[in-house]
């Protein structure tokens, strides 16, 4: 075999892993530091405030990513321990590798960089993206593919955010444009070079079983309790986070209710997909998140809730086949219709919002208080001077740069996933934990043929 | 057949549910806004602060709920989708119902309704209600009879909620009579009068398995460790809402501690139940809530937590059977041992706490300051001047109106719920997901018996 | 039989348990009350925002005890009841037991008890020792010797953690060395003393199935996500619990990438070991409990976590087999690998921290503020003047008191729980929750001929 033994593809994962730790470790030792402990009462009751205000939520975050989210992508009966797991590596690696980036250009404008909470909070954020990109080519992609993704996506994401809320000053406290839309649209990229047109067989593992599908419920219950947390966070404190979380719960309290309905009409028998439950009942969390802490009557919130489930549910039915069918677009775990679809309908409401924000000054429908000023000056404080129509367009820009920055670099992504040396598993071998783990029982691991194969592919990569 | 295509079991749901949402859309429109915003630092630090103090407990209460209680119902083997989503749906469909209530009445007497998290927290114990009530007819009810059964039991709720606290003036913090006592006999009146005489024999699918009986006991350790949010969430912050705290931890330690020995004794062989542990661990939980934040000795909770105890494990072993055959009771979750019988334990330690609290004006055993006053004029100035015998009978009568209005409710609704366009589940098809479920591992499906004669019935549906 | 009814296996735990829940109620009656409330309004807001800074944490370090680490002990396929459930137990009681001897220790000097959270949190840090130690004989102990051996490690705990902390001054913020250390070898000892020379032979039932693993992975992400709560929960508000949350977060992050690097290694075939992942992950946690709120670098805190994981992972491959073989030394859960070595290599990372903090009085290494008046004055006024060297000697003497007591103490406890009246199962029924709960589906039970023998035993003890 040509593969030389360093990038041998059993051996690639720990080096690659070990040695991004190590250069990890040589960055934090040469440019990261603590903040200067406060030396005054009053700074260390800051800095007490601070930790109360912000942990509580960043541990519910740590909640949805590592276990809603693992569970949730737990659907696949023999893929468990993968989905999991690899969802946590994911996790930690992504965090690590966003922290370095955001370090190296912190350090080349400000020199030293100081760690805290809030930057490690930014860099889960960006994490967020590749946990959700993984979705549309779960099963199939090794470890190594996954890591090598993250790698390429980590510093798109963070160009990105950059240009889409720093330099067009998009409004997007929840990460709908800069994290849902562009991960789904990575992830699709991704797919689409990955496999390009090869179409997708049904494998005999990819249909969940009941216990499996109990497992991605309970996952996907967690992520829907926490979500609130996820879309506060970055808010400022007070009436806007208190409306951001009041937002969320609307949205996704429609969301749940609405999915019930639209999968029971859809279906012939009027029985309800589990598919449709694990997903639809999140999407208003998705959409919510662009315009969660704006002025707007809550009814908006019930609003959008209902609708993005309505357009996640259809996707499923209706929209995934079609892309399947016509561009030959695999995608697993319908990351199009949970992050896509209400990604793009959540940056649609954050323009009317914003429009109509600026006309709405007084009346029953703005809470904008008129002993705050004026309330379009307000409003045009807060975009920078640029005014309701100038603000909506960059909202569209902003979506816009989100799905043509994320589709181009997950296609350049995905034809690099194609290298040998990433060890793609073979369709036979697919949405199988047996390839990645020790599984000690044998009852519960793959039949004897696959195991032949399996032992075949092993001695081949051991030539 | 009789049945309208738009009254169609198997369309009610989504027609029902669907209608409900444009309701409450158009009820928000018109009544619910937010708070307008602060105008002042300080205001904006007190709504910061306030959610702060309240958004973690609240968050502790929708994992309890959504994750906690949704797995502790997971016991059936083959009902695990239908108890997490029937539970989902049944919260988000309540609380909104509640919401929308709770918004008119208020709207008729103070015009618009502003939201704001507290709001949102009490339509959240109108909702546990209803989850509460559930249990004694899980697993033989329609969804469409478990959400006719919410709309009814929502606003009896509000109204003996209303009675008891703001009229009687209960004491009732963590919601033992209010909510507990409510739901338990509303739910066995529903029971008793939806299966009316109807000996309900064990049905094969009735018989927890190892796996879904791990499913409910971690459930059970759910709400178990958040219990304590529950119950302290309403009170006053400081003094009594740290008490609380203590007084659940111990009441719900000892319950946990005094459950084993019940439940060992009561065994012949000296095994444990795991029904037992389900229920008998959350008792002291139930029985703390009315005397949480009074001024009584930590040796209270704790006796009064194993005291529940033994009493709900007594009621498992000798009551139930005995109310399924003198009276033909069907309690499918043991409700009234879990909520009923620690329930009016804990309403009849109210009782005993405010009439010793009014003597014990100072020593060891009470917590009253003789700093803030004469401790018996400061107890009537907190029970309206009404003295503590007063009080006492006060509790009394919050109990029996309770048990009173919820039976009698829980009786029509139940009469109610007979309605054949509600699609009440044939013995046979009872406790199977696949009657609500797309199911798509045939393999975990029902035999091909009971496959058939659901073919049969939604045929027969389709007429 | 010379067992007497009153000691009869079956029958000794309801027995103990009742007779303990008796003398806390009378312990309870006679010594303990609430703070008395407070008078004045800021008293009330002092105790408000102690219960909004603690509470959270506390609900966390719940969460982990009660589900997350109930999980990781139930990778046992048979077994998962008895691990979930006598976790439960033992913390409940532990806590209750700890609750006991601190009051009566506080009770001799101080007068009357005044119960608050931080006590109770005090008393759950002595149960989590139980909680540890108990997994070096998972599976083969009953619920008496179990009980037994917490009655037993409780007051050493609290002996060796006053002489530790309070004696010695030994800086562990986050139980390195009184809690993991200590727990580590007690549990050691216990194992020694039980088993003796037998060889422990491997047992049918002892193999993981890919369900039980899945469950026990679970339990490991829960208690990954809830450490930082863990360590930082006793620190200083302000800078040093800030540092303790990113450093414990620093330190699991680099342990779970550093598990996949190690074991993918140390597997043959360069598949991932479920053992590895569900300890390796962890002992980040634990190696920087001793360090977290200390003034060092952020890398330091990255470098430990690896270097904790690589440790776990080699003493998992190497060392566990060897003390198997060499002193046949049974550990069921690898609690040596978890607790016992990162806990002595986060003590060894103690002595050195104390050491370099101690030179390097600025740079960009240090945190250490020069505003805050001269680094090392600092150091010495927080070591109580004795200067670093002497502060590293008492590091190394604290972790030789914890490793020296609770192998002493747990030998001894260990010989005890030898006694026939505590009712060690026989080999062939070890590892089956058969043997402690009543199992209604048949079809899941231990097969015909383990019955038969466990209803032979069940007759023997009915004699």
């Amino acid at each position: 075999m040509a593969v030389s033994p360093s990038t041998h593809p059993r051996r690639l994962l720990p080096l690659f892993l070990g040695l991004f730790q190590g250069a990890l470790l040589l960055f934090f030792a040469l440019f990261v530091t603590y903040d200067e402990p406060s030396a005054q009462a009053e700074d260390t009751n800051l800095v007490a405030n601070g930790v109360y205000s912000t942990f509580p939520f960043f541990q519910d975050i740590q909640v949805m990513l590592v276990v809603g989210l693992g569970l949730l992508l737990a659907f696949l009966p023999r893929y468990g321990f993968s989905a999991l797991t690899h969802n946590f590596l994911l996790l930690n690696f992504s965090m690590q590798w966003a922290l370095v980036l955001q370090g190296l250009l912190h350090h080349f404008h400000h020199g030293q960089v100081h760690l805290d909470l809030h930057k490690v909070l930014i860099s889960e954020f960006a994490a967020v993206t590749v946990l959700i990109s993984v979705g549309a080519i779960l099963g199939r992609a090794s470890p190594c593919q996954l890591l090598a993704m993250a790698t390429c996506e980590i510093p798109v994401y963070l160009a990105s955010e950059w240009l889409i809320v720093t330099c067009l000053g998009v409004l997007d406290v929840g990460g709908t444009i800069t994290i849902h839309v562009f991960s789904c649209y990575f992830g699709l990229g991704v797919s689409k070079a990955l496999f390009r047109a090869a179409k997708q067989p049904l494998h005999p593992k990819e249909t969940p079983t009941a216990r499996s599908d109990l497992m991605s419920l309970v996952g996907m219950l967690i992520l829907w309790v926490f979500w609130p947390s996820f879309v506060a966070v970055p808010c400022q404190p007070g009436d806007a986070q208190h409306r951001a979380i009041l937002n969320t719960l609307l949205a996704m309290s429609a969301s749940a209710v609405t999915t019930v309905v639209a999968s029971s009409l859809l279906e012939r028998d009027g029985k309800l997909s589990l598919g449709h439950l694990q997903n639809g009942s999140l999407a208003g969390g998705v959409a919510i998140g662009a315009v969660a802490d704006m002025a707007m009557p809550p009814v908006a919130a019930l609003a959008l809730g209902s609708l993005s489930a309505v357009v996640c549910v259809l996707g499923f039915s209706f929209l995934t086949p079609l892309l399947g069918r016509k561009l030959t677009l695999h995608d697993q775990c319908g990351i199009h219709n949970l992050h896509g679809l209400p990604g793009i309908l959540g940056a649609a409401a954050s323009v009317v919002a914003v429009l109509v924000a600026s006309k709405d000054t007084s009346g029953s429908q703005s809470s904008l208080s008129p002993t705050g000023g004026n309330a379009s000056e307000v409003l045009e404080g807060q975009w920078g001077g640029r005014g309701a129509g100038g603000q909506a367009l960059c909202q569209a820009a902003g979506l816009a740069v989100a799905i043509g920055a994320s589709l181009l670099a997950g296609l350049l992504t995905g034809a690099a996933l194609r290298l040998p040396c990433l060890a793609q598993p073979p369709e036979r071998l697919c949405f199988d934990d047996a390839l990645y783990f020790k599984i000690q029982d044998q009852a519960e691991s793959p039949g004897p043929d696959s195991s032949a194969e399996e032992g075949a592919l092993a001695l081949k990569e051991q030539v």
